[in-house]
């Protein structure tokens, strides 16, 4: 068995004890977490602390809390020498403290403790400073995931970037066509075929294959006709400003 | 049963000759193309002509031709009071010639020959001069599609706005996506559970809820070390206005 230390109580952290408890191989050995009641739900109360100085002996330590928390909470780790790694995609290995063996596991994903996911499913990026770390943390994601990749920290920071563009700032367009939807009384429903087919597509097809509509024909009548329909200012300039990147993206080509 | 002739041999036409076909109700009477092995793989050979004036009587004739053919292929029509609908998202049913009675089933979904589709989970957006065709025009949607409306031509076309957010926009998102991945040397594949995740999510969650990311935390740290590590222009306006408009929005609540 190999055994695993969790500190945090978040979405990554509830996600993570559900799944490791899910395998054969991996065992949460101890929960450390603010308040108790977060976790009592996911693990025996035996297994939860909120005193830091409790921590026991474990193979692995994966702290998952706030980014802007995860070096002080690294540093406040009482022990030396042992693994340590943080679930974050902005946050660069070396910033854990030098106390421990630094490493990295994230979860590619977007995850709410309120919404169930097939972790098996989700893409994990790892990180180690030294092989025999490195061979340990394949092993456990390896358990944890059918998708696993060995990701540098400058890499993770693009990944994380990208991550931004194809699910934050798509989830925003998502709003402004809801609230296109709610403006002119039409049902957002409609929309939502639309969404998950567009996703899907992508899953065989590259991006610049997929690219349909009124950009992508250069048709300035319709994108005209948009234009004069849209009455929110930011609406209005995301719609110009994609609609030239497609525009130039098309002359690259 | 109720006969229909499908003007035209693209996208659409293909996906709805194939979808009548599936019906016990429906039929495809004759398919009007400008080459007749467009869709010979389709339909009879008998059934198909690309002679406009050999059209024979139908209940009902969808044009679903390219936006900017719509007028003129209505007008060559030679028959007149005849109920002729269009297909598009974009063009108000008024466009079409006075000598028929104007109609349009514009299914709002990404179409494309080459990917098939179950037609039954396609939106369709119904519309007609007159109750009586109206009527028509339900029970032939209803046959096709699980998901039928009535859209006027107003809401039709902010529909279609707010479809080349979610979808047109989005999908220049993923490029942005696997460009970024492409720069950096990591697999976009790695991107692809989170675009249908992100996709998922707001098939049953508010956009707004489900809102997530550095902008949605107003974390400028985060934002300025992702601004840093792109390096095309057209990259970075997009970043900074998406940024924008969802802190904008953030304040609105
Ligand atoms: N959610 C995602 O989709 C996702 C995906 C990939 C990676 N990540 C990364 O995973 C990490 C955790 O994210 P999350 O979404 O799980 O966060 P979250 O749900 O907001 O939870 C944050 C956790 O950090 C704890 N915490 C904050 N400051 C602390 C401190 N000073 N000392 C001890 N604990 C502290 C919180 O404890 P309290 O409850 O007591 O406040 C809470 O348990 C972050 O690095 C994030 O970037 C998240
Ligand atoms: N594809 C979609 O995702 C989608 C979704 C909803 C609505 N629509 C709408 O459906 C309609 C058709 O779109 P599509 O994607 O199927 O288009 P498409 O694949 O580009 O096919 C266009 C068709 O129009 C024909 N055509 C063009 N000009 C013509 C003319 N002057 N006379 C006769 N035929 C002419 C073409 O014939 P040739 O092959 O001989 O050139 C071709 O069969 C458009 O109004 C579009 O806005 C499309």
């Amino acid at each position: 068995m190999i055994s695993i230390t969790i500190i945090g109580s978040g979405n990554v952290a509830q996600h993570l004890i559900k799944a490791i408890s899910k395998t054969t191989i991996l065992e949460v050995t101890q929960v450390y977490v603010r308040n108790i009641d977060s976790v009592s739900h996911l693990i025996d109360y035996d297994k939860i602390t909120n005193d830091i100085s409790k921590l026991k002996n474990a193979d692995l330590y994966i702290i998952s809390v706030s980014d802007d928390a995860i070096q002080t909470v690294s540093k406040s780790l009482f022990f030396s020498n042992k693994l340590v790694a943080h679930t974050s995609g902005s946050v660069a290995m070396e910033e854990l403290s030098d106390n421990n063996r630094k490493a990295v596991l994230y979860p590619l994903q977007t995850l709410s403790k309120k919404k169930e996911v097939d972790f098996t499913t989700v893409p994990l990026c790892i990180e180690a400073q030294n092989e025999a770390d490195l061979q340990l943390l394949t092993e456990v994601a390896q358990n944890l995931s059918d998708h696993v990749y060995n990701v540098d920290s400058e890499q993770r920071k693009s990944l994380h970037v990208a991550a931004v563009f194809v699910s934050n700032f798509v989830n925003h367009l998502y709003k402004i066509g809801s609230d296109i939807c709610i403006e002119h009384k039409v049902p957002f429903e409609i929309l939502k075929p639309l969404i998950l087919e567009t996703a899907k597509k992508v899953q065989i097809m590259e991006p610049n294959e997929a690219q349909t509509g009124p950009a992508k024909r250069n048709d300035t009548s319709t994108i005209n006709k948009h234009l004069a329909i849209l009455t929110d200012e930011n609406q209005k300039d995301i719609y110009k400003i994609l609609t030239k990147s497609i525009i130039d993206n098309g002359k690259k080509l």
